[in-house]
C-alpha cells in the first residue's frame, strides 16, 4: 500500500515537472488503438491479414516524444524498410538460382556480412548519432525477407504489404505528434537555452547580495530558500547530452513556428557550451561563497564596489540577452552591461593596484583572488556568449529591434559615451557615470593578437563623469546610431581559461 | 570514390579505437546467421513456422555491444512478453464474453489505457534507466496479443509459439555474447576509472615541468606532443554518461572473473563523480599554464618549490591509487603521497605568509593566485578521491596487500613519522626530508567540525630533518604497523569548492 502511494506520488511530481508528458502518454494510446482497428476493419484486413500487426509495432516504436525524435525515427525505419526489402529480394533471387542445397547456406552467408558489416557501422560516431535506428531496421528487415522462404512472388506481396503497413504506422505516428498537441524539439532547445540564460542571469545578479551580506542575523528558512533558489544554475552543468539530443531532433524537424527548416541549431550547441563553462565558474564561484565566510567582511568589503557591479552587470547582460532570445530579436542591449562588467573589472585591476590589499593575509589573499579570478572569468565568458549569440541571432536572421543598428563599424580611433548605471544597492552614490572610452589604436593590430594572452596595457578606460539620470538617458538616445564601443579593447587586462574555447577574432560591438 | 575511401579510413579508426568493435560485428552475425538457419531446419520450422522470425528480431534487437547490456535487455524482452502475454490473453478473453459489437471498442479501450499507462511509467527516471525496453516490448506484445482477432485456442498457441522462439533467440544472444570474446561492462567501467586516474595522474606529474619552463628555446614539435600528451585528461571531463551508462550494465552481469554480482558498481560513479570534479579543476590548471606566460619566471619561482611538489605529489597519489585499482589490492601506498602534498600545501602557507610575493603586481598576483588556490583544491580533492577509493576498496572486498594495516585508530595525541621523496627533478635536494607531525587535539572535536570552513590554525606539521634515502625506507618498513597519520588535521588551511561534495565526515587514514 505504502509502495503504490510511492509510485503515485512520484507519478505526479513526473507529470507536474512537464504536463506534456501526459498529454503524450495520451497520444501514444490514441495512435495505437486507431492502428489496432485496422485488425478490425474488415476492408483492411482482408488486404493486410497478419501484416496489420506491422503497423501497431511501428507505432509502439517509433512514437516518441517530440516531433523531430517522430519524424527521425519514421523516416529512418520507412528508409531503411525500402532498402532492406530491395537487397533482400535480390539476394533471395540469387540464391534461389543456385540450387537447394547452396541455397541456405549461400543466404546464411549473405546474411552473416550483412549483418555484421551494418553492426560495424553503427559504431561510427555520425551514423551512431542520426542513423543507427535506421541501421537497426535495415539488418531486421534484410535478415526477415532474404530468409523467409516463401517463392517470390509471395515475398514481393510480402515485401508490398509490409511496407505499406509499416508507412500506415509511421505515418499515423508522424500525423498524431504534429497535429495534436505538438512538442517541437527545436522550441525546446530555444526554451532550455533561454532558461539557461535565466538562472545564469539570477545567480549573478544575486551573487553580490549573497557574497557581502552577513548571515548570521538572517532566518534559516529564509537562507535556505534563497540557497535552493540560486543554485537553480546547477542544472546547466549538466545540461550538455539533453541539447545534443534536442539539436539532433530539431533538424529533422519541418517548418515550424518562427523556426525555419533549416535553423541553425548547431549555433545554439556553441552558445550552450559557452554557457556551460561560464557555469562551471559560477559554480566555484558559489563554493566560494562558502568557504570565504572566514574572511573578515571587512576585507571583503574593500573590493564590494568592483565584485558587486561585475557580477550584477555580466547578470543584467544575460538577462538582456535571454529576453532578447525569447523575443528572437536582434538586439544589443546586453552589450552595454558587458561594457559596464568590464569597465568595473578594470576599476578593480586599479584598485588593487593601489595597494588596498597589502595587508591582507596570505591565506585569505588567496582566497579572495580566487573569487576575483573567477569573476574576471565570468566577465570575460560574458563577451564571448554576447559574441556568439549575435552570431546565432544573424544565423538564425532573427528581427532587427526597433533601433537601428549600423552592422559595420570602422574602426580606429574611436571615442565614445556609455552611460553606466548604478546598482540600487548602492546608496551613497545615486548618480550616473558617463565613461569614455578611448581607443587610439587599430582593430586590425588587436584581432591579430593572440588569444589568451592578457592585454594589461591596452585599457583605456577612465571613469570622468557624475551626471544625473535623466539627461544619460537622453544622450543615450539621441546618439544610439553613432555610439561604437570596441569591446576587445576594454579586456580585463587578465584572460584566464580562454585556452578551453574556440571562440573567433574578437569582433567590434555596436552600442545602440 | 574520395568518398569510399573516406569511410574506409573511418572504419579503420574506429576499429582500432577499439577492436572489440570488429569483433561484436562477427559475433552478431554469427548469432543472426545461426538463428536465420531455423527457418531452415526442416524440424524447428515445422513446429515454429513464420513465428520463427520472432528470433531474428530479438537476435537483432537484444544483441549489444556488452554482456550487461544484452543480458539487461534480454531479460527486460521476456519477462515483458511474459507478463504482457498473460494480460493480453485475459483482455481478449474479457473482451470475447461481451459479443461481436461490444468486442473491438473494448478491446481499443483496453490497449489505449495500457499503451497510455506504460508509456507516461517510461518517465519515471528509475523505470528509464533500466526497465526502459521492457515497458516498450510489453505495449507492444500486449497489443499485438490482444488486438490478434484469433480464436482462443490460437491464441494460446501463438503465445506459447513467440514466447519460445524469443527464448531462442535471446538465448543465443546471451550465450554467444558471454561465451564469444565476452566484453563485461563492469571490466570495462572498472577500466575506465583506473584510466581516469593515469591522465589525472600524468598530468599533475607534468604539470611543474610545463609551468616553470621557460617554452621560447624548444623544439615547436616537442612542445605541441607534449600538450596534447597534457591534455588526454579532457576524456575524464565527459566520462559522466559513459560511466552511468556501464554501471547501468554492469548490474546486469552476473559474477565473471574477480567481480562478484553484487559488486559495488555505484562506488565506482562516486569516485568517478570525485575524479571528475578534480578533472575540472585541472582543466582550469591548465589553462593557467597559457594566461601565466606573462608573469616573469622569476616571481613564478619563488613558489616554484611547494607548487611543483603539491601537484607531483598529488599525481604520485593518483598513480599509487590506479596501480591498487588495476590490481585490486587494499593498497595505502598512496596515502603517504597525499600527506606529502598536504606537507607541501603547509609549506607554501608558510612561505605566503612570510611575505615572499609583497612586491608582486597585483594582477600577476590574481593569476598566480589562481594557480595556487587550483592546485590546493586539487591537493583536497585527491584526499577525498583516496578516502572514496578506500571505501571502494573495502565494499569490494580488495585483497589486503602484503603490508599489514590495523583497521582501527585510537586517535589522540598522535606523533609519526612520514617519509617524503623528494621529485626527482630538483637537484639541489638530494635528500629526504621525515615529517612529524603531532596532533594534540582529540579527533572527536575534529569530526564534528562544520565541513567547508578551513582549519587554518590547526596545522602541527613541521619538517625536521633531512636523512638520506635507505634509512628512511627500512624505519618505513619497520614501523609500518604503527604509523597513524591523521590526515584530517594535516588539512591545508583552504578548502575551496568543497559545497560541492557530500563526502561524509572525514576519516582517519592509516599510512603502512
Amino acid at each position: 500500500m505504502e509502495k503504490v502511494r510511492e509510485i503515485v506520488r512520484e507519478g505526479r511530481r513526473v507529470g507536474n515537472e512537464d504536463p506534456r508528458r501526459v498529454v503524450h502518454a495520451f497520444k501514444v494510446g490514441l495512435a495505437l488503438a486507431f492502428v489496432s482497428s485496422f485488425y478490425y476493419y474488415q476492408p483492411l484486413y482482408d488486404n493486410f491479414g497478419v501484416n496489420a500487426m506491422w503497423a501497431v509495432m511501428t507505432v509502439v516504436v517509433v512514437f516518441e516524444f517530440s516531433v523531430g525524435a517522430t519524424l527521425g525515427k519514421g523516416i529512418n525505419r520507412a528508409v531503411a524498410t525500402l532498402v532492406a526489402g530491395g537487397l533482400g529480394i535480390g539476394a533471395h533471387h540469387l540464391a534461389s538460382l543456385s540450387g537447394a542445397t547452396v541455397e541456405p547456406i549461400l543466404l546464411a552467408i549473405f546474411v552473416f556480412i550483412l549483418a555484421a558489416l551494418s553492426t560495424f557501422v553503427r559504431f561510427f560516431p555520425r551514423v551512431k548519432a542520426r542513423y543507427d535506428y535506421g541501421v537497426l531496421i535495415f539488418i531486421l528487415t534484410f535478415a526477415l525477407i532474404s530468409v523467409s522462404g516463401f517463392r517470390e512472388d509471395e515475398i514481393l506481396d510480402l515485401a508490398h504489404k509490409r511496407l505499406s503497413t509499416v508507412m500506415m504506422g509511421g505515418v499515423s505516428c508522424v500525423l498524431i505528434s504534429i497535429f495534436v498537441c505538438p512538442v517541437w524539439a527545436g522550441q525546446d532547445l530555444h526554451s532550455l537555452l533561454a532558461s539557461n540564460f535565466d538562472t545564469l542571469a539570477h545567480f549573478l545578479q544575486e551573487f553580490g547580495e549573497e557574497y557581502f551580506e552577513a548571515t548570521e542575523d538572517r532566518d534559516m528558512k529564509e537562507v535556505e530558500k534563497r540557497r535552493r533558489n540560486l543554485e537553480r544554475y546547477k542544472s546547466v552543468l549538466n545540461s550538455k547530452s539533453n541539447e545534443e539530443a534536442l539539436a539532433n531532433f530539431a533538424k529533422w524537424e519541418p517548418r515550424h513556428g518562427v523556426f525555419r527548416f533549416r535553423h541553425p541549431w548547431k549555433q545554439y550547441l556553441s552558445v550552450g557550451a559557452l554557457l556551460r563553462q561560464c557555469a562551471y565558474r559560477i559554480d566555484a564561484l558559489n563554493s566560494s561563497i562558502n568557504s570565504d565566510m572566514q574572511i573578515p567582511m571587512d576585507v571583503k568589503k574593500k573590493l564590494e564596489e568592483p565584485l558587486r557591479r561585475m557580477s550584477s552587470e555580466s547578470g543584467k547582460a544575460m538577462k538582456e540577452m535571454s529576453n532578447s532570445l525569447k523575443k528572437m530579436t536582434k538586439s544589443s542591449s546586453s552589450d552595454i552591461h558587458v561594457v559596464n562588467s568590464q569597465s568595473a573589472c578594470k576599476t578593480l585591476s586599479t584598485l588593487l593596484k593601489s595597494g588596498v590589499l597589502n595587508d591582507v593575509e596570505p591565506l585569505q589573499m588567496i582566497s579572495l583572488m580566487t573569487t576575483v579570478s573567477l569573476l574576471i572569468d565570468i566577465v570575460n565568458f560574458t563577451e564571448k556568449i554576447s559574441e556568439s549569440l549575435h552570431e546565432l541571432a544573424s544565423a538564425a536572421k532573427f528581427k532587427n529591434n526597433k533601433m537601428k543598428s549600423s552592422s559595420k563599424s570602422d574602426s580606429g580611433s574611436i571615442s565614445s559615451a556609455v552611460p553606466i548605471k548604478s546598482h540600487d544597492d548602492d546608496d551613497d552614490d545615486d548618480g550616473h557615470v558617463v565613461t569614455i572610452l578611448s581607443d587610439v589604436v587599430t582593430s586590425n593590430n588587436d584581432d591579430h593578437q593572440s588569444h589568451g594572452v592578457s592585454s594589461v596595457d591596452s585599457c583605456h578606460h577612465v571613469a570622468i563623469e557624475i551626471v544625473d539620470d535623466d539627461s544619460i538617458h537622453e544622450k543615450h538616445e539621441e546618439d544610439s546610431t553613432n555610439i561604437h564601443v570596441h569591446t576587445s579593447r576594454v579586456s580585463c587586462g587578465i584572460t584566464n581559461a580562454s585556452g578551453l574555447l574556440d571562440s573567433g577574432d574578437k569582433k567590434n560591438l555596436i552600442i545602440n
